[in-house]
């Protein structure tokens, strides 16, 4: 079975060769092929995702991915800089489901900046459309309006199909959770999310077992402050989830934890940790592997069907941190290959 | 100097009563003229912005406004509900420049859901630009696509002069206060917030001894939860804004508590509590008063230029608390009416 490896920039590749390490030991018939992307594509190929990276994410089973971002060509156009390799991949790929669990770890609960009774337990699980939105809703542009100014703007944009197999993967993550989805959208002012609500709670009557109500965004965010727990599953879109997965990752405190699965309708899956290149550390092996070590597990689960090899590295992660391995992010001083000796010693 | 007194929904009514009448000692030159707005002018005019509240509000020197919103209402057309009066007011009226303060007042620090150590001292002030973005961008709609399918369509837009009429305001209120701004987008994705970027640059060229640094949204509402004390004014757009000063407001953990103002470029102002019309408790005696009641001296700041009579209800608001006055929301028993004598007697 063929992984693509697509390590990128930054401390990119040190995360995912510990995830690779891991993966190689839970599943020896894997097999991995690196291909350059973001930054690290650019300065080869001068461009970000070049199309044999694309190849081989395409005929892949599944693709791990590390971070893409590099400061030094935030200068690039638009189109060339290290952020056009993840979009390029969702959109070429279809990776239209992006799940993202925010879970507090019970020997993490002290991290977060929120008060242990607030997020002691804390296991939300945000399911973000990646494919649509006004992230790639035409017409985008700037341009010289009748006034003679500059004037930018931007579509978010939906057809009741892309909101309708989104909702789906939603329900049926709440069947095998909690079986309630809160769904987010701004229907108050936004037609694009009257739509969503309207094709949601279309979706939801193939569901009847599974309780659903809406928020509007500014709610969501404030209430994800004030009483995270009360949530189980968020189904949202793409604008609106990328500002409240990330939020919801820091009610966790420890960042370097939180994994993501981005599939597409065949169950192939890009999947990565959901911080950044974090160029400040790089290549100083001071990063936290778990992020990325976690990913690997829901590649198992999502796109190998293989649920026991995700429980089993899942298990050495928390054994790891019960025995008290910690990385600086967590308090600790372990590097981030010892981190991954100390996953693959309770493996 | 006539002050439009616009009461709305639910707890509107009873929230600016007490404000009225903190207003009326401070200044017994006021004159309140009142008017329907939300779902009460609905009711009885079938608008919930009727021309002549906006004529009332136009010919002001001020506006005063409590909430709007009633759930009864929810299934009319989006053109007749109630949130529209807000909307129509900030656009005819053209409010573009929306203050969000968000304080953690020290008799409160242990109200916020986030660690005392996180939030103790908070003083951060939202600039949500307030007329334009995907609220008011047009085209907007749902409507059937080539292939047959329901799709929904809303467009963020933004003028160079638009934005910078409100960075202005911005790096003018970051001159009296820790001379940073936060400008916040989503420059890596849309071409709006370039555009917004760009021109946030080119107007701080203004204001050399002003300090402005630039995050992405998501990052913003990550380093909201994690360490809001680092920032001092954020700058943002309509969207962002709303969703990131509702996070911020949250923070504070008294939401009854936070106060707004809406200005136009001649200083006529919209004054309104960030709560919403809280039906649930509604003519029951038991909302915190306190946001309106910040809100009347932020409109004499700001639209009367009476900083001594602002300065002299905020304290009276702080010696009240000091007294250990509480409405229920801040863990007491107090009434409206009763805090209301509160902040009157402490003036
Ligand atoms: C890098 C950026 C384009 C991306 C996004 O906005 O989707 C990131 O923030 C994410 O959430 O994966
Ligand atoms: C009621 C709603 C239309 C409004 C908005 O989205 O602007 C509210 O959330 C606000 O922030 O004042």
């Amino acid at each position: 079975t063929r992984i693509a490896l697509l390590a990128g920039d930054g401390i990119g590749p040190e995360v995912t060769e510990q995830a690779r390490r891991v993966l190689t030991v839970v599943r020896p018939d894997l097999e991995f092929v690196e291909a350059l992307v973001g930054g690290a594509a650019y300065r080869v190929s001068g461009h970000p995702l070049p199309p044999e990276t694309l190849d081989i994410a395409r005929n892949s089973a599944a693709i791990l991915f590390g971070a893409v971002g590099d400061f030094s060509l935030d200068t690039l156009p638009r189109e060339l800089r290290p952020e056009q390799a993840i979009l390029g991949l969702r959109r070429e790929l279809d990776l239209f489901a992006n799940l993202r669990p925010a879970i507090v770890w019970p020997a993490l609960a002290d991290a977060s900046s929120l008060k242990p009774e607030i997020v002691a337990g804390l296991d939300i699980l945000i399911i973000r459309e990646l494919t649509g939105d006004i992230y790639f809703g035409q017409p985008k542009g700037i341009a010289i309006n009748a006034a003679g100014l500059r004037e930018g703007h931007d579509t978010m944009r939906y057809d009741e199909a892309q909101i309708a197999r989104v909702a789906h993967v939603a329900f049926q993550a709440a069947e095998k959770r909690s079986k309630r989805v809160t769904s987010v959208d701004k229907a108050n002012v936004l037609e694009t999310m009257q739509l969503w609500r309207d094709v949601v709670i279309e979706v939801s009557r193939d569901y009847p077992g599974i309780a659903l109500d809406h928020m509007y965004v500014d709610n969501a965010a404030m209430q994800l402050v004030k009483n995270p727990k009360a949530f189980d599953v968020i189904l949202t879109g793409n604008m609106f989830g990328d500002i409240l997965s990330d939020q919801a990752s820091m009610l966790t405190g420890s960042i370097g934890m939180l994994p993501s699965a981005s599939l597409n309708a065949d169950s192939l899956g890009l999947y990565e940790p959901i911080h950044g290149s974090a160029p400040d550390i790089a290549g100083q092996d001071a990063a936290n592997p778990l992020a990325t070590i976690l990913s690997a597990a829901m590649l198992l689960r999502h796109s190998l069907a293989d649920e026991a090899g995700a429980v089993r590295i899942e298990s050495a992660v928390e054994a790891a941190l019960a025995s008290g391995a910690r990385t600086r992010d967590l308090g600790g001083k372990m590097g981030c290959t010892a981190m991954g000796d100390a996953v693959l010693a309770a493996l």
